[in-house]
């Protein structure tokens, strides 16, 4: 039978949606600096480089970033709860503070255990702790049951996106450059994307007479804007925005009846100024302007145990906290999270510590405190260093970093570039990008997979890796290409 | 100005697939019943019990059942790696047998650290772990390449269900009753359910002509069938399928080109006969018949760490396994699994686990057959234990436990329930799971939450809870109920 012939399914007859999405964060560079790794883990001596540095994503504890005691060893105690039964051993022979045992007795009393399910929103004490830690930061109160576990901030941005984009004519501003989880997830739903520009020249912040502009041509278009995405510390810009820009935007949402979606997960990634959230700004423009609308403005923000000096992506832990949202809007989004059950436990517990460290006075703050601010101070270093190796280089500009994991230069390339790329069928970033991997090891990710202004070239790259040789690497790499495609 | 009245987005506006989505294993008898827990927990002493059981979620680990010894110490030092240095005092005071040591050290020699990514679909040599173990299973080779890791099973069903269905007109088989996360999913997706009835007369097996003519329904209504869902051992049913029932619907899958969906999350809970595994039955068909077709079957068998013994759902570990896929299909399934990035990392060290225990002769088989063994018989005479109470009550039916961690009775209510349900606004079966609850604590959930043949009325159990007083409960409730509307 003819119609038997091959399977079901094919590229032609899957979902066109999913077909569409692109996320080029683990594309064909990542899968081919993986094949290198494994080549180099077999022996292979034919390379012209000894080892892959996956610098295309923000996986910190992959690199060179250690785990914070304190916290593994309260999650060691939640998965093997016996050992409370041998707490002198803990303490003296493993070096366990009594704090550490004290804060793992009372989130096994929340959680019962770390492998039952939680309720879908997350442990209910935990939530409590976070609305705790928005009160502490920003000086306003904040509702436990406006908060959402959620398995990293990814799965929260899903969630919020399934819920908010109602069919074929809705759309989100999303600022361009972006993370592609935003763009991709968008295209799942067949929902618009509504780029809008970030300033390059004003160190990548937001300008509102672009984001006006994208708005107003989106409306004409017939696109039904419903939301505004701000990731802030940017990535992948690094940029740090400033409470002006942030009073722009959510002054925009109110005029524009705009749901702001806050991604916060670079929160304390930032070594220019300091970290200025939505919520707090909300809640000032709030109270500065009582009938001036903004109690009409709904908030989502988003943070994770991911980033930050936490580093924990693996462990897939996150939240929202939702401000202003209709509660029957609420409930939609509490059965949508059911149907996934609920959050990692251990993800959850990762959670509450993030919020809640050790305190100075509290036995395991000193060790908490110097491995902290020694992960912050690497970090800002090798930004720096990164940063002084870029200013060096023909054709490359780059601004200060400010925050987040990323740098994003600009790379103006030779002609002969773009010619040898249009022959490889790529884009010359993306050609760029390549050669750059096969030549040293070093696997960034090209501009064009964030988006980029029309004629303009960039690569994002963290700051994560240890050591200056890949650095110079990259130097004589650029300046051999530069050369070659002169 | 008006439009600026109240929040952009309300119950009407938001996504319609969202809001048609039904779940009711968490809808409103379990948040009632989390409402009865908190009040007990301050202290009520007005309502009729002493304590909530939530006999309507598969949550081992929140009712009696202990996690495994073997596993969780393997956790214990992942979270912690710096316990490693301290061997001899893991060995000698804490009870860690060497093979625990060992195990955590190849892992960690796999993962790096459980806070870092990994690979989109898992960890390499986690997947190598798992083909392996089906390769025991089944007497088949498997490849890792075709097996993903997932948070739980239900994201590995919500990953496959996006890409299979390609627009409005795509519909599942669905089996009826059916755990929620299928009609659920599908809402969201805007897809067709296209419900098969289950044959409760055979202890809820499948039958092929009832299956044969829902699909010849769906096609006639203009509906593009794609794929079958089957879930076994059966949720809510506990049946377990024979070799037969399985032979027929993947020969039926072979003449429709249909795509087979196994849930097969319960394999390690039969009580009665052997768990056969769909992959095992699709190659000794194609064995047995070179050309006939079946190399055409595309399978996807899906477990968890969630349930049988393991019981780890609030770690949130899963994987599929794909048999006969197009691997350009494949790889939009790795690029659709790559936008949230991966699954936990701890949770797929638990799946490895859980493929992989300790054996004859190793230093923690002996507890850990033992802790085994003892869940398992423990669950058989609990269900044995709650299905005789359900014969000694007037008017319920309930076949014999076969497998999975349910017991789904027939109940046949008085009229005058009938009639006061529907004052109520409710179908007979969720008013009677209601006035239950609000006699007794104890929480199950209605059959109308999993679908069920018109006329007929049911209720899910779990019977994970331990004890007998609770069963008793039920037993007192349903008489008295049965008088009362009678």
């Amino acid at each position: 039978m003819a119609s038997n012939a091959g399977p079901r399914l094919n590229i032609d007859n899957i979902n066109p949606h999913v077909r569409e999405a692109k996320y080029a964060v683990r594309g064909e560079l990542a899968v081919k600096s993986e094949e290198y790794r494994a080549a180099l883990a077999k022996g292979a001596s034919d390379l012209p480089f000894s080892q892959v540095i996956s610098a295309n994503i923000g996986n910190p504890q992959q690199l060179d970033q250690k785990p914070l005691t304190f916290f593994r060893q309260v999650l060691s105690i939640l998965e093997n709860p016996l050992l409370l039964e041998k707490g002198d051993v803990l303490i003296n022979h493993l070096g366990y503070q009594p704090d550490v045992l004290e804060r793992a007795k009372t989130l096994l009393g929340h959680v019962g255990s770390v492998g039952a399910y939680s309720a879908s929103n997350g442990v209910p004490a935990i939530r409590q702790s976070i609305a705790d830690f928005l009160e502490r930061r920003d000086g306003f109160p904040a509702n436990q049951a406006d908060i959402y576990l959620s398995a990293g901030a990814s799965s929260g941005v899903n969630t919020l996106l399934h819920v908010i984009c109602a069919n074929e004519k809705s759309g989100i501003l999303v600022p361009i450059p972006q993370y592609p989880l935003y763009t991709a997830s968008l295209s799942v739903l067949n929902a618009h994307c509504v780029p809008y520009l970030l300033d390059e020249q004003k160190n990548w912040g937001t300008d509102l007479a672009t984001i006006k502009a994208s708005y107003e041509k989106a409306k004409a278009e017939g696109i039904d804007v419903r939301a505004i995405v701000i990731i802030n510390p940017g990535n992948p810009t690094g940029a740090s925005l400033s409470e002006a820009d942030i009073r722009a935007v959510l002054d925009f949402a109110r005029q524009k009846r705009l749901v702001v979606l806050a991604d916060e997960v670079y929160q304390t990634n930032v070594f220019v100024g300091e970290f200025i959230s939505f919520k707090r700004t909300l809640r000032q423009l709030q109270a500065e302007n009582p009938n001036g609308g903004f109690d009409a403005v709904e908030l989502a923000s988003l943070h994770s145990v991911s980033k930050g000096m936490v580093g924990e992506c693996g462990h897939r832990g996150g939240y929202f906290e939702l401000v202003n949202f209709d509660p029957q809007v609420q409930a939609e989004i509490y059965k949508f999270v059911s149907i996934m059950l609920c959050a990692p436990v251990i993800g959850q517990c990762l959670v509450e510590l993030m919020v809640n460290p050790p305190r100075p006075g509290e036995p395991s703050y000193e060790l908490y405190d110097r491995e902290y601010n020694s992960i912050f101070n690497g970090l800002r270093e090798r930004a720096t260093a990164l940063h002084k190796a870029f200013e060096q280089m023909e054709g490359v500009e780059c601004g200060e970093p400010q925050g987040s994991m990323y740098l994003f230069p600009t790379i103006k390339l030779p002609a002969g570039a773009a010619e040898a790329a249009a022959k490889e069928g790529r884009t010359p970033d993306e050609f760029y990008c390549m050669r750059l991997l096969d030549a040293t090891g070093v696997c960034v990710v090209p501009g064009s997979g964030f988006g980029q202004k029309e004629g303009t070239l960039h690569f994002r790259t963290t700051f994560l890796a240890p050591g200056t040789e890949w650095v110079g690497s990259i130097v004589k790499f650029h300046k051999e290409f530069v050369e070659k495609y002169r």
